[in-house]
């Protein structure tokens, strides 16, 4: 099924913006037909992956934290500037340098939620969030957690609200339209509403 | 749990860049404390949702192909220009402009694979890929589908391998290190893995 045509060639990358956390690179390659065309896209790292081929760190970590005690998954309710308006996610973070993802994970869950993960049950490999639009990359890590929720330490950008969700409760919230939900969580609270598993 | 402080308002939204199909925009608000801060993201549209407050149409829709014929999804593997490499994901695409959700699924999955969707068996609400970098929302479209895979009709940028795979390959390949993977794929096909089901 592949084109029968040469393969795609990056030609060069070239940086649109100067920002801290995310940039807009314009990339040149030449198509499998031999004809130079552009693609635009975000990325968080400079230079972007495509240039440097470094591709097996992931950009950010995204828990799904099982709360064995009670049978119920742990997701978080947060303000997202870019949404201007709460998000229902699970807890995150980007990796900082050096920083393992068990570490991240770790360091992330109890300052969003106060609450502790204890057992890795297990972690995906690095995987795209939207690969047309951005190189980010995740890694989703599941886990076992205990604790009791607090407020999280975080800065005051972070509005942080913790929740508890049993498979009912997982099918009750993913039916609903008003909400905004982040596509990961969805899709797990979804697969957990029908069997209660991870 | 929430802040008790005042909550955060937006006080302008600056575009950074001129792109046709996606830009960096540089929101001020004022966080809960009453200080000026700024954030950085990505958006298909311009002006970005939190400007116009429309979010109701998501930017572009993803199918979960169910072939019943064989019992197995169909996902495709395709080159990305942002990983400069392939992408194993479902088929996809940007709605237009007053197209419907079910409609753009339907060219999408032709356009991509030669094959065509039949029933629509659900659809999610729209749901957002990576919120603290972008404002993108997707909805994930699961049908129904039959025909043979043929190479798509597609522009010259989309080099595009069709897969048919089962529980057992879905497992396989949301083992495998070395690929590429779209994280709404990987997260529908490893729990494809455990029961077969949707």
């Amino acid at each position: 099924m592949q084109g029968s045509g040469r393969k795609i060639k990056i030609v060069e990358v070239s940086r649109l913006t100067t920002e801290r956390y995310v940039n807009l690179f314009k990339m040149t390659y030449m198509d499998k037909e031999d004809r130079e065309k552009t693609w635009t896209y975000a990325s968080r790292n400079d230079p972007p992956k495509a240039d440097t081929g470094y591709f097996a760190t992931p950009d950010a970590i995204i828990i799904v934290p099982f709360h064995e005690a009670s049978g119920k998954l742990v997701i978080i309710k947060e303000f997202r500037i870019p949404l201007a308006d709460y998000l229902y996610g699970f807890p995150a973070g980007l990796l900082e340098d050096g920083e393992s993802v068990e570490d991240c994970a770790k360091r992330e869950f109890e300052e969003e939620t106060g609450m502790q993960l204890n057992r890795i049950i297990r972690t995906s490999p690095p995987i795209y969030s939207s690969s047309g639009l951005t190189d980010e990359s995740i890694v989703m890590v599941y886990a076992t957690c205990t604790g009791h929720a607090s407020d999280g330490g975080t800065g005051s950008a972070e509005e942080i609200e913790t929740l508890f969700v049993s498979p009912e409760e997982a099918r009750a919230l993913c039916a609903r339209q008003e909400i905004r939900f982040d596509v990961k969580t969805w899709l797990v609270l979804y697969a957990f509403g029908i069997d209660g598993q991870l």
